[in-house]
């Protein structure tokens, strides 16, 4: 009789779960977890000043002693770019594919962590031990090169995680996914298979990165007379491969630009995974040599970036490019969801500078639509699902898929950050609730920043700020000076001086009754100036900006 | 021989050329000036605690003597809903269709305008005269209705103005489009075609709105087990007409929910153009007394509009609807460009109440497409062509289309708004521009906050502020009290209290340095404090809060 194995596995999203970003998953066996991914997220709209969210470890830390490793899918920000932070609180080796690693390397370096962080390149179809798990590294394909899916081996079953993927028949670079890598793990019975969830609302399949380049090779041909302008991700390798595929069919030379893009590609080129024929990429510098129609710039700002290249150009603020009439323009990207006013910005003023712009059909998503996930699905044939990556809308379509292919309802899991599932071949259930929360980073501050600092920011922003300052005689609490006003961000001031006046006096008024009291403490006097000024304010504008009384303390 | 008219027609667009929103334009011949729509814009992104955007009238107000009236094509907010604030200015009749003005006369009562303001009900085919003009009113179809374009007679010659319109061969209520008037008037010969250029960019034609019903119909009898929630722009009466022939159909109790549809569903109906069976509608609190499966509800909020009932409801803050795992929810509308992120956060809690929500295929534009526009255009066969209503790439798309139709490129004008474009038979040029601009409302504040106040909000939001006070003597400028620090929206100053502490150290040392000095006025005092805490602040945490440096002046 086979041994029976009474332990369980926990699989804990740490974050990433109802939200796009942040991915960050611990699978933990006894003594053993590993975490897969440390995903980074965009501020929100609310989040004024934030320039980037982390998950809270607080939970890694406090299993630090079971901690093995961390496995990473892929290169994107939203699973490695929590890195360099977490690392400086757990120093744990990481374990990823070449290109993969090499990007996480160039985030290592700007943090001063190369040397203190253990790292091996995993290959595709390669296993590492990690304590009581393996994990094995299975090609997939993706808006970025090098993309894995992992099957996770542990004493209480294998579960498959997709990573984020596509399927992808005609990949530019490399192979397609290994689709019967999945099926052969399917046949020896997969506990869970967790799933990329970001296009499970779209029916279909999505189109093969190869059909961009066809696209491109057409636009190419079209406009042999002008100037070509590409914007498309950073992190699309295989996408500038193609644009310089094409470029160096038309003969044309090949200016990249943006920071970003030109670190990812040279880090590319270096590791292999770039083919660039010899004397097709120049410096900007050298553009002046060459007639515009013999010249294509493959750039950032592809989102409408304030900052990024484009977004320079079409402002007319970028220190080496000027848009000019003849320009052709092509945005290899779709606007992410919430920059979608960004992006027409910049096609408007790239379009009232004369540039023709083409934002339709450049472009096909790196996420699985419906029909790969059924594909998936039915290879791996898992007993549980549990969807991945994406908002709650997303991972309930993708929960809706699997259930149509028959898996019961029940063995369908919509996690939460922080839910700790507890799986094995008898049973699955959410058994616990740990800590999990969003740290957000503002400049050199990780954390510092909480939600009363953001309401207060928030506050600042609808309405500005009044100070009101008076200097009180110590012990007699003699008005000594003021009340003086300041404001900001509340009236131009220049054009309501009458009003400002006017609060003063009501303000004076106000804290000479107070200060004539018997009990006038500071709390008091504070009080008064505030609720005083707040109606009169109110009543004149009908707003509320943040009103600051400040006593100062004079010993004469 | 014709006697040759030798007065020159100038259009001068106010507002609205090059952004969505805030459509108001002159037409000026000799002493007569009409001004058509006058409408608001919503604030973008960056203009931080306005409510609404409204034009700058300058232009009319320098020359009141010679205006005659607004004309106004139809009731939705870009073309309507800054006349109560510029009536306060310019008091003029007001022309329009019986729903529009009905709509415009709620505006008026809550400002107290309906009194001091003429106005004057136009019906379709009917003519008035205005000055130097004659303006026909033609039937068109929108996603309102009563919308109208306009025929501008002057001795000029004629002017088409669309106003915002589609081609709907089986409108739901009324007739379709008055093509047959489009034609005659075209075969008078016109001078210019002013046209809606919104979708220019979409190829093909907009479905028929009753359409939409053929979708209702469908999900009503698909969802009879259900509670249906429906949400759709509250000024779409034709949308809410749909739906309750729908629940009529099907036996089910309306309920309309959202302050602004219930405003604008009364008066259509009191003005005959809803038509509602007898003991359809029911209130709301009505509702416990029929089962979920009999009832729907016509809600606002289909823009994820924070404070509008359906939000209200996915957030659980609603007073009286709670979501139900039960409850179908429609989003009868497509996110207008920079709502995406909010519909999509409603659509991520109502699904995850358990509510199903379905939002693809549910909606039709109001606006024309590229084969309506050019039907247009073959009809009216304008000299010139001035594509309006758009972002510049929507001018540009709408331009293209004219050229593609034989107009000549000279004779098309993308203008800017301020432009003014003197046209003629034998000419047509930009001859001067007028000041234009955009005024913020913000509260009962019209044109109080300007480009200070919102770059001092901008910075606030991001970084917060830090103020810095002390007292001095008078004369002497013996530091008396302070520096004391209060920080708003830069750290939670629990957590940063050292950080805090030593940074008023740094400002007393610099301080004492610059009271030492024989030249301390104040100017150098403030500046050294900004400039001492930059440095510090700056350098301990990369981030530039507002520093304001307050001096209180005691005399002891």
């Amino acid at each position: 009789m086979k041994k029976q194995n009474t332990g369980k596995l926990k699989i804990i999203p740490i974050g990433g779960l109802e939200q796009i970003g942040m991915n960050i998953t611990a699978f933990e066996y006894e003594d053993s977890i590993i975490v897969v991914d440390c995903g980074l997220a965009f501020p929100e709209d609310d989040m004024l000043g934030v320039d980037l969210v982390i998950p809270d470890i607080t939970y890694l830390k406090d299993n630090a002693d079971k901690l093995k490793g961390f496995v990473i899918t892929h290169g994107h920000e939203d699973h490695i770019g929590a890195l360099p932070y977490v690392l400086k609180e757990i120093n744990l080796p990481l374990y990823s594919t070449k290109l993969t690693l090499g990007i996480i390397e160039n985030k290592l370096k700007e943090h001063n962590l190369l040397r203190s962080t253990k790292r091996k390149v995993v290959r595709h179809g390669q296993s590492i031990n990690l304590g009581k798990f393996r994990i094995e590294f299975i090609k997939t394909n993706h808006s970025i090169q090098d993309a894995s899916a992992l099957a996770i081996y542990s004493p209480a079953g294998i579960v498959v995680h997709t990573g984020d993927f596509k399927v992808d028949y005609t990949p530019v670079f490399g192979d397609a996914i290994d689709l019967q890598r999945f099926a052969e793990i399917g046949k020896k019975g997969v506990l869970a298979l967790m799933s990329d969830s970001t296009n499970a609302e779209r029916p279909g399949f999505t189109q093969s990165e190869r059909t961009v380049g066809i696209t491109f090779d057409h636009i190419f041909a079209e406009h042999q007379n002008t100037r070509l302008i590409i914007a498309t991700f950073a992190s699309n390798v295989d996408r500038v491969q193609q644009i310089i595929n094409s470029a160096y069919k038309y003969g044309r030379k090949v200016v990249v630009e943006g920071r970003s893009m030109v670190n990812i590609i040279s880090t590319a080129s270096e590791l292999g995974y770039l083919n660039v024929p010899k004397n097709t990429l120049i410096e900007i510098d050298q553009l002046k040599n060459y007639p515009p129609e013999k010249t294509v710039l493959i750039t950032t700002g592809s989102q409408g970036e304030s900052m990024a290249a484009l977004s320079r150009m079409a402002a007319d603020v970028h220190r080496k490019i000027t848009i000019m009439p003849n320009d052709t323009v092509i945005f290899s990207s779709n606007p992410i969801p919430g920059n979608e006013k960004a992006v027409s910005r910049v096609i408007n003023e790239l379009s009232a500078k004369g540039a023709n712009v083409i934002f339709q059909d450049v472009h096909v998503s790196g996420h699985a639509c419906q029909e790969e996930l059924k594909l998936i699905y039915s290879l791996v044939k898992p007993k549980y699902a549990i969807p991945v990556h994406g908002e709650y809308r997303h991972l309930k379509a993708n929960a809706g898929i699997a259930q149509s292919l028959g898996i019961p309802k029940e063995n369908i899991f919509i996690l939460q950050s922080g839910d700790v599932l507890e799986i094995s071949e008898k049973s699955a259930k959410v058994v616990d609730k740990v800590h999990t929360g969003a740290i957000l980073v503002d400049g050199l501050g990780v954390g510092d920043v909480g939600n009363i600092v953001l309401r207060d920011r928030q506050h600042l922003a609808e309405d500005g700020i009044m100070i009101v300052v008076l200097s009180l005689e110590r012990g007699t609490n003699r008005l000594l000076a003021g009340p003086d006003i300041v404001s900001r961000g509340f009236v131009y001031v220049r054009e309501a001086e009458a009003l400002m006046e006017e609060a003063r006096q009501v303000v004076e008024e106000a804290l000479e009754k107070c200060l004539a009291g018997k009990h006038a403490d500071w709390n008091k006097i504070k009080l008064t100036v505030r609720d005083t000024m707040n109606d009169f304010i109110w009543k004149r504008t009908k707003r509320r900006p943040m009103i600051i009384p400040i006593i100062m303390d004079v010993d004469v």
